[in-house]
């Protein structure tokens, strides 16, 4: 082919150039979990709003708390319920964790240092001034920052924008993905299967991928071998993100992919990825929307998703651009220096006490065989001509399984 | 009070004891993702179902492929569509990846290896036998089992469920989950926000959390503290999996989950635990329903959440009964000797090029304080009693993120 290979890196920059964060949408707060901000939570309130009591005990003046004291009980302020007086001398106010510290009183006498009368406290230890006391604004005060934009929301800042006092979050909403698998020999599972077909797997797994990545997947019905089914199929994907297709991707005579589109005013980016396994790898537009074909084989498909989708689906979904991320391990298993492609090896994880992760890559990396990949903790990371590494060596991984994947 | 503090790892060991896995459903394979399978998944066919090709080229006897030699082209094995005839002597056939191949034949000519001329082809390398030839069964043999039940489901496993003509899969269904805060302080975000009440963001952050665990949330009203509205809120969590509530677990007056709901039949197991922040925790059975109280600061909400609601959401979901996972991390700051109760320390990380984490926990550690826990890395475990640790000390953490948390 005249078509030279494009290095990993290259082609991951170019996909991601031509891609732009979908627009937001206003979720409620219990529908933000999981969610890509789209604004900053920023504090409506300070919090706490005044100055309140840590803990259960009597709200009182310090230079009343010495040992043996009897004072008088003069109200309550649990929390919720502010006292509406003032504490003198002499005086206490029973209080409860939350409630706001009554004017006069400086500090908390804990309900264990203290005996209670009838309408009276005596104080068993005497409080130190300012004690068991939380000062208004501890936790933020209003106006502050309190998360950033472009993050994907954790419970904790659910929880968070929930005491800010947001009923409501301007997320990301979330991609649109198409997914198109082509091929006369497949069909979709459970249904009829004539002699010589293979039950369709990459529509699946990929619309999988895509929601394990926040984003929303449209499988679209399966195309056979023919120019105009695969049109009438990518036009059906109208309005969405991306058009990921799977199949017709490589260099035979049923690749058709690109021969049905081109008519149509698909562009072609690059398809051929200095990559193992996964050379064949189509990028381009079709009519604006940004196309990705992907190769037929479920694990290059599969490996291809994890390098270049997810990372596409990351950018659109509001977050940066950045490939997709790795950890070091150590290699369980010699491996022979590598060819000119970047290498991706389907391998076992054992972790060690420590932590540390142990990857020994299967003896048999044929890029059909869905049950090693499934069985796999991830990717051993192998640059272009790498040299010989023995067991023992430091090596990079992808770790599918925290992906979703 | 009589009640005796109870160890951290007897308390989880006694909630999980009290509670089973959920039931089954049935669910279609493209729902399958992220859930926990309830039956194996087996292969329902052999994949390859035939011997299939592995590359683009043509299908031949070894023994006719030397250099030179011309070869007959007698018809073309596409993937899905078998060559009904048999490959003699002097013969190919057309062959394309995961086409079968056809009888007679024994290898693969590369197509890039072969000068395909009118009705013939030409080798200009010899193939050796048996190559680019997947065997059937190469991937997996139908019965084969393929992924064991109790797993959650990864996009891989969707992939290999689909290839094993699986279009519905046995999962259990998502614990249901109620959430009841109670509080006179506090009120829904958004709403009128009386002098002295603090937004509600326990039960949102909680609900959070249930579903990044794989469980539906159903968020009760907020019940005021009084017996009556607490009994009532509880009495419509039926048909739920396990009740969650927050706030009335203290020691003070106004704890008064307890009280509200034992005339209605709750029995009480714990609610003493040895652990910091969270002492305060109710363990119990309610008319039959699992019951977790939680204290209502939001930082021991979160926390506790982590370490007893999550395992407990995984048990009921069909995974393993099993602490929370931690993982090894550097002490990024010198810390005292610990008391008798387990603490669990708010922590900024930081990641090295290898994937180390260094630790280091905030100053303060106050439980209201909800900024600092959703900035946090994850949490430092400090055992009861730990001598005091310098900075570079080897410590467990709690990776909250990963959790979704």
């Amino acid at each position: 082919m005249a078509t030279p290979l494009i290095a990993m890196e290259e082609a991951l920059s170019r996909i991601l150039a031509g891609l732009r964060p979908v627009g937001a949408e206003t979720v409620s707060l219990s529908e933000g979990w999981g969610r890509i901000l789209a604004a900053p939570v920023t504090a409506r309130l300070t919090q706490p709003p005044a100055d309140v009591s840590a803990m259960d005990g009597y709200a009182l003046r310090a230079e009343d708390g010495a040992v043996g004291t009897v004072l008088r009980v003069v109200g309550a302020a649990p929390a919720g319920h502010p006292f509406a007086g003032r504490v003198g001398p002499g005086e206490a106010v029973r209080i409860f964790t939350g409630g706001a510290v009554p004017e006069g009183a400086d500090t908390i006498l804990l309900q264990e240092d203290a005996v209670a009368g009838d309408g009276s406290v005596t104080s068993t230890e005497a409080p130190r001034p300012a004690r068991h006391i939380r000062r208004a604004g501890l936790d933020f005060a209003a106006g502050d920052v309190l998360v950033e934009s472009g993050r994907r929301l954790t419970a904790r800042e659910i929880g968070l924008a929930a005491a800010a006092n947001h009923p409501w979050l301007l997320v990301h909403r979330r991609p649109r993905v198409a997914i198109l698998a082509t091929g006369d020999e497949i069909v979709l599972p459970g249904d009829p299967l004539p002699a010589g077909s293979i039950v369709s797997s990459n529509a699946h797994a990929l619309a999988a991928l895509v929601r394990a990545s926040g984003a929303d997947a449209l499988v679209l019905p399966i195309a056979v071998d023919d120019r105009d089914a695969i049109a009438a199929a990518a036009e059906s994907a109208g309005g969405c993100d991306l058009l990921v297709t799977t199949g017709g991707a490589s260099v035979g005579e049923h690749d058709l992919v690109q021969a049905a589109l081109a008519p149509l005013g698909f562009t072609l980016d690059f398809w051929k990825i200095a990559l193992r396994p996964g050379k064949p790898l189509i990028s381009g537009h079709f009519r604006g929307m940004p196309m990705l074909g992907l190769p037929g084989n479920p694990v290059s498909a599969l490996v291809c998703s994890v390098l270049f989708l997810i990372p596409a689906l990351r950018r659109l979904g509001g977050l940066p651009a950045a490939p997709i991320e790795t950890r070091p391990a150590v290699l369980g298993r010699d491996l022979p220096a590598n060819d000119h492609r970047q290498d991706y090896l389907r391998a076992a994880f054992s972790r060690d006490a420590e932590g540390r992760i142990t990857a020994t890559p299967f003896p048999v990396q044929d890029s059909s065989m869905l049950r090693f990949l499934a069985a796999s903790g991830g990717l051993v990371v192998r640059a272009p001509h790498a040299p010989a590494a023995p067991v023992g060596s430091a090596v990079q991984v992808v770790d599918l399984s925290s992906l979703g994947v």
